[in-house]
């Protein structure tokens, strides 16, 4: 049988700690917005010891964080939220707070790659060696795995700000990244298109040209990745994939731009396995975190 | 001491085959154009043969070919070259074509793999797990190494064909590629520049807006590159890149399209040692194969 373990997805907004031996079992859960490093991180350890209290002792801790993250096992900084524009936590050691209150092994990731990771062990990821999850949401961020193991290098992909081309003629918007304006995060994510349309995207109905245009933008995110990184799977997550009637559109404008250059039934008769949905839902992240706390031990 | 191994060069235009034990230890090497299979094959099988009558028997042979090829070890075309629309070719299986005539193992990757593979072993990608190596010429492909393993997939990457941003009013120039036409291939590619400028890239002189444009387009590549794949480094070779005041411009490109989004020393005071040109010059490719075959053995 598993381990009890704990979890933290750390996201820009609101963190999520839960306690659990997998995706079928959580005993404990709660979830409280990201403020300062010292309360948030604080509310994290006292949920921990006070369930630990009542459950017993988790044998590990998965941190699946919001970055820039610093993910270099031989860094000094190992373990840190790095330069990050968010108030408060640029240079903020996670991984030590909580070793800090907690004396369990932490294990520490991007969020991308703790719900990459979750959906390789209980979701759409399943059975795959190299595959892409991304979220589009309030931002676009994307993580994976090649040849089994999770993506790092350097520091880690930041796939959501590829370039991509853009017709100015058809989108006169010029975009919502405060680095790259038009990148694929500033032309794609939600607050491009409430901005881009004036409206919440919820408002906008599905025949509405605005959904041509994101899957045109997100059929460039499938393509690039396809020919950068020839994954088995794409996995799309995240607040504005909610919308499921963008999937079809998605993999036909990912067909209609690859014109057969690659030629493979995955990506011709069965793109509907190509291109897909989390298998976890909005659960990856927090699971995939589960996943990287029990693979620590 | 190591073995002697052999390996091919397969390219799309002509075949190197060379027999050693390593990037100093080149003992014999030939080279002839690629017609049809059956010739350019054979002449390979007769090279290897006569060699071998001389030098004594190979260990075994490494091919680093032209593509698509088909990598997957437990597909029925493994070892073959697929759909290219090189005349005579597609659907050719190369590795068995080796292996009927000579009884050794076979090892086989993709033409950019294994100049990756070759940089690894003996070039600018030694000590590294991450890095990528394109070479910019007639087309343009790039092929790495993620976590220390070659970088295949569901078939293998396709880097040269990434959709980058056309500003159609700063160059009017359509594109060269047949299948996207203006694909970073269709806009970057050798014939690209030469068709654009209607003349021999050889003959624009180092301060022709050409190079300008050249190395916006190779900026967004490396851009690209780095946000997905956070690679430790990424190796430019090929024809164009043998004009080497196109490094300093490229490197330069790099830093302001990335405004800075990725805070690193590599990317920031250190970038001449990021963007950088193969170790092993225009040798890497079959360096890569008899290092491909060394691995097998």
């Amino acid at each position: 049988m598993s381990k009890l373990v704990g979890c933290i997805e750390a996201g820009g907004t609101k963190f999520i700690c839960a306690i659990g031996t997998g995706a079928d079992d959580i005993r404990a859960e709660v979830r409280f917005p990201t403020t300062t490093p010292e309360e948030t991180l604080g509310q994290a350890v006292a949920f921990f010891k006070e369930q630990q209290a009542e459950l017993g002792p988790v044998a590990a801790i998965g941190i699946a964080s919001f970055g820039p993250v610093d993910l270099n096992p031989d860094s000094p900084t190992y373990g840190y939220i790095t330069t990050t524009p968010k108030p408060g936590w640029a240079h903020t050691d996670v991984v030590g707070a909580i070793k800090a209150e907690l004396d369990v092994p932490v294990a520490f990731d991007t969020d991308v790659n703790g719900a990459a990771f979750g959906e390789y062990k209980w979701g759409a990821g399943q059975g795959l060696n190299t595959f892409v999850y991304f979220t589009i949401g309030t931002g676009i961020g994307g993580g994976g795995m090649v040849g089994g193991q999770l993506m790092h290098g350097l520091l880690h992909p930041e796939m959501g700000h590829m370039m991509v081309p853009h017709d100015l003629t058809e989108d006169p918007y010029p975009g919502h990244c405060p680095f790259h304006k038009d990148c694929l995060e500033g032309l794609a994510c939600g607050p491009a298109i409430e901005e881009r349309w004036q409206t919440d995207a919820a408002n906008l109905p599905e025949d509405h040209k605005a959904w041509d245009l994101q899957a045109k933008y997100l059929g460039y995110l499938c393509v690039n990745t396809t020919l950068m990184l020839s994954p088995q799977r794409i996995i799309l997550g995240g607040g504005v994939m909610a919308q499921p009637h963008l999937f079809a559109k998605i993999r036909s404008k990912t067909q209609e731009l690859l014109n057969g250059y690659v030629q493979t039934p995955e990506l011709q008769d069965n793109i509907d396995n190509y291109i897909v949905s989390p298998g976890l839902g909005d659960k990856a992240g927090r699971l995939g975190a589960i996943a990287l706390a029990q693979a620590l031990i």
